[in-house]
């Protein structure tokens, strides 16, 4: 099995948080405006670096000056979220690669495991300085990797 | 030729609107913020509605109780929109189902034609009492297939 | 001693929640962009209703369709925060009167103690039919009076 | 007539905008949420820098590195905005000092003239790498000096 393989399988553990929705999320439709799960799930992302990565989300922005623009997004919308739902978000890393990472977000109701939106995403990191790609700083990598359950182990 | 494929052909007019990036876009990277794209984009289908096709579209969601919710996306972000730019909306339908619409919206830059990010959007038509699915309502579907430009004609 | 001067001395708990300052909360000076405070506010006042009074907050408004629309506020901005700042939000009843109640709101520093804003704001319990002012219901009232410490006592 | 007094009496012209109240600004009471209301002022605000002084707000902010924070406003909400409102906004500066100016901001109906809500909000020139306060940019000052119309001339 090469390296490359290995690493594909085994980005298994989902990064899980909770999160109710509040009325300054939804519209006059009573549900959840669609944007508004993007900037919670921007949210999610850096609870996930900050704390499953360990690594200071807001000091990598503002001192390292490394950004985590998307690059392309795919998503589906399921089924409504009303204001007071108590959801939970959950991200999954799908591939590593030198520059950019995909991951696949969700949003679902835990009691019923209903699932109300999923995103695929790709984000690149970029120089915040000239909004270019550069490599994935290497404790982030490392921190990804050390987080994976190897599914052959 | 069927009217499926007319249908598909027609659809060639781009409705614009300009629109200057602000400082309420913007995140700490001083580049737009991408779920404010899809608020961008969400008020050119207001407008696209209601002065593209002539509907008012407040009306629509609040006294017919119509909604236009999202249930797909895929968007690409190309180039990133910097605080104080002015760029270009653009939506063009490219599918007119029975209950659905699929449209392609983009923004970019008008001196240089820049592509800054591109989405393709598939929208319902749903009861805002029951959350489903309805018939797109005759004025719309008419004002939609009015709108369209006959490639053959 | 009058029963409305007791009113008035009694409300001095705070309601105390932490919130993390969020890239999303932020703009491009890097920090948080001043209606955000108000965003973050107002779910403050949400998890007021809720956990400290009691009240299921959207049931309250989707179901009894009681709204709590600010008719006023005055608010100071002391010092900033920045993404990745751990703050606290607070919550305190100034006043409680027949139809409407003034809420004290701040946020500041746990640490340092240092306070970041605040702001006196006058809420009115409205019919979300007819948009005009109702009494404030009495479970409210109830658990309000409740919530109350007499510092006389 | 001294100076000060000559400069508090000259500000009488209100710039104005028109804007559309949008699905995206408003909550699922159907009316304008009211951190929006900033939001949309703070938009204003830029539009008075950049068309009114005739002054690069995004340049001063991004290359001058000068902020314009809000240290106090005083909010009153008089009338509800619904979706689809088309409304007027207006600025005028109440005071000009070395480091601050006053404004008063107003969102109201043109048909009307009903008044939805009123803002009088301090606005302090920093400095964007310490936070502090600096002196308004003499640029600033004689624009908004000149567009002032002296009431006694």
């Amino acid at each position: 099995m090469t390296s490359e393989a290995a690493e594909t399988q085994t980005f298994m553990a989902e990064f899980l948080r909770p999160r109710m929705i509040r009325f300054s999320d939804c519209d006059p439709a009573g549900i959840v405006f669609y944007p508004q799960y993007f900037v919670m799930l921007n949210g999610l992302v850096e609870d996930w670096v900050s704390e499953g990565l360990g690594i200071d989300y807001h000091a990598l922005i503002s001192e390292r000056r490394i950004g985590l623009p998307t690059v392309r997004l795919e998503a589906d919308f399921r089924a409504v979220s009303r204001m007071g739902d108590k959801v939970t978000l959950g991200l999954a890393v799908e591939r590593l690669g030198s520059r950019s990472l995909t991951l696949v977000l969700r949003c679902f109701d835990p009691a019923s495991g209903e699932l109300r939106m999923q995103v695929k995403q790709v984000l690149v990191t970029t120089s915040l300085e000239s909004h270019r790609a550069v490599e994935i700083p290497q404790d982030m990598r490392a921190a990804i990797l050390r987080g994976a359950t190897p599914s052959r182990a």
